[in-house]
């Protein structure tokens, strides 16, 4: 036998899964993946994996079958059969009570305050007249479907009664309950990565700042420039969230402060956008720690190994420039940008990989990043546009 | 099409494979592998790869068409058939010329002397009598089969003529010349990593110190810690050979320092052993600087990112102990050691995988890559033992 570490199935197989495999590579831990077909971004660079549907109790059973644990790289999975497989002795992580919470806004929203954790004012709504209820009290609002949605796919932004009849009645048709909640004036954004193993064992890594455009996020910064009690506040949140809703694996806290006070807006556990800047800028990157924890391995340090590091979303432009082509002449311009491409077709709006630049201050590290992003023929946003 | 990458073929398929990999992953360049059998460590963690051997003349024709570029990972190929395919039109990355150079102890020494680069006094032998004459003037002399050894497998030390003549019979019965030289009493081992692309452009990587133990790498260090003028005069040698020898990709020399003087010991020309530490030592790794060079991209930066890295390899230890049963207690020994393991069965003697340390000084990260060593039940060489 070439192996005698578990196996490990990944369930998705888009760039969170290619990265995994990069880490899991080093470490020598076999992966397997669930994959949509086999042009998926991991399953071009790995060998092991099955076409078959998260959706799907039946694909998701053969698969589990085939793996000695499963963790997944994506929330949009059939909760209630992980629950069957479970109780038949699958070893899923994180397990499907977590995956449930998340995988609904709503639910999320519920276990966040259960935590005792800061949340911003919201209110479910399953009818049109529930949402014009609440467009009353906030009437800027954002409507979200508690389920299906991600990158700002699912985030609408309403504006009086009128159009929040018009877009609740939409998308209510697809008989997903919403979330609602005031438009919030934030101050700034920012998110933070916490791993937990099945032993218990918890790692939190330095907040970073995170510029989000239409629900997109576009820039990831570290670290963030927070107050000191701040930061220290949002490590504790990640903290009490990890444990409270029992992840194993890695779980993404993405924050709002608002008037000076931090409130939690979303959680994702698995691999997130936010802390793709930890393979160069981390003695552990997220991708090994979330592997070491579905092992029950111990788990890595987080510390920043320079002092600034900049992480920018490479995004499809509307003209279709494929930024392969225009590597060369990137890569020309910073001998030290790190540049990652997920083997991904350009389409608009469309991410197909990212830039990490680290550097003395996260300004120079920001204005790199972009530089590179645009010698890539990918979109740079008006909000950071030189 | 997935890509619009051009595929890299890699002709053999062990852990250096496996590392070009992991970093072709990131910079989405395809890789398939040339492989001697399913097993191999690079055809565990890859998608394509064919079955057939670097000495086939048919599998490698069969291999380079299937393939944008070649390059390689060891020098034990059919140079002769190389050549061939190079003449109808195959990209060879390096090339033949090159690969014939290297691959030949003697050939690689007249080259690097032709060069103008300082060498250690040598002889060519093809006859008993030729290894006596030498051995006359060099009563503790070393024997090299000019062709197929590696990691020491090779490297016959003698002393007198008796034992001379013995070694020298049994070594010529295989029809290969040998290479005979003086027991250098050198002061210390280093090397150094060039990297060269085909229009020219060529980074040097700082040098680093090694340790050998019966002509295995066993331990690198960075900064090598050399007096000022010796380090420029290393990475200078490594300029200079690079371009002298036509390298397209990458080149490992390794020098010896004998009274004071530098003088060059062995040429590879793939990635090596004495770069491994630039995976997480280095702005660019040695295996992405590699794929860049054979790509024809710009190469990235050599720069250190950290003040001081260790690497040291990971051995079977006699007592047959599979380092993947031990991975939890080492990995919570030292929550900042990079652990890599290629996929292989622990043997003793074998290399199984290596272990980087990033530290303030070379000392404390010496030590601690080594306590990781012991943890996974390595062989930890005398030389080193605490």
């Amino acid at each position: 036998m070439p192996h005698s570490s578990p196996t490990v199935g990944v369930v998705g197989a888009g760039q969170l899964g290619r990265m995994l495999h990069q880490a899991a590579i080093g470490i020598g831990v076999p992966l397997r993946f669930l994959a949509d077909s086999p042009s998926d971004a991991a399953v071009q660079v790995a060998p092991a994996f099955e076409i078959g549907s998260a959706r799907s109790a039946p694909d998701l059973a053969r698969f589990a079958s085939s793996c000695d644990i499963v963790t997944f790289e994506h929330e949009l999975v059939d909760v209630e059969a992980l629950e069957d497989l479970e109780r038949i002795g699958a070893v899923l992580r994180p397990g499907p009570k977590t995956l449930r919470l998340v995988a609904d806004k709503l639910g999320m929203r519920r276990g966040v305050g259960w935590a005792g954790l800061p949340v911003p004012p919201w209110k479910p709504a399953k009818t049109v007249e529930q949402v014009l209820e609440a467009v009353d009290e906030w009437p800027e609002a954002v409507l979200k479907p508690s389920r299906g949605g991600y990158d700002g796919r699912g985030v609408f932004t309403v504006s009086g009664r009128g159009e929040a009849a018009v877009v609740a009645e939409r998308l209510l048709a697809r008989r997903v309950p919403l979330l609602v909640e005031p438009r919030l004036d934030f101050e700034l954004e920012a998110a933070v990565i916490a791993a937990r193993s099945p032993s218990g064992e918890i790692v939190v890594y330095d907040p970073v700042a995170t510029l989000q455009v239409d629900g997109q996020c576009r820039q990831v910064t570290a670290p963030a420039g927070l107050p000191e009690g701040m930061a220290a506040e949002i490590v504790a949140i990640a903290r009490r969230a990890v444990a409270a809703l029992d992840v194993v694996g890695l779980l993404a806290v993405e924050v709002f402060v608002v008037e000076g006070s931090v409130v939690v807006n979303e959680l994702a556990v698995r691999p997130h956008n936010t802390g793709h800047h930890t393979i160069e800028g981390a003695v552990t990157s997220q991708f090994e720690n979330h592997l070491r924890a579905v092992t029950d391995l111990p788990l890595g340090s987080t510390t920043l190994v320079v002092p600034a590091v900049a992480m920018v979303n490479l995004i499809g432009d509307a003209d279709g420039t494929d930024p392969r082509g225009r590597l060369a002449g990137a890569l020309a311009l910073d001998r030290s940008a790190h540049v990652h491409l997920y083997g991904k077709e350009s389409r608009p709006g469309r991410k197909i990989g990212h830039v990490t630049v680290c550097d003395a201050d996260t300004v120079s590290a920001t204005r790199r990043a972009w530089r590179m992003a645009a010698a890539l023929g990918c979109q740079v946003p008006e909000e950071v546009a030189r």
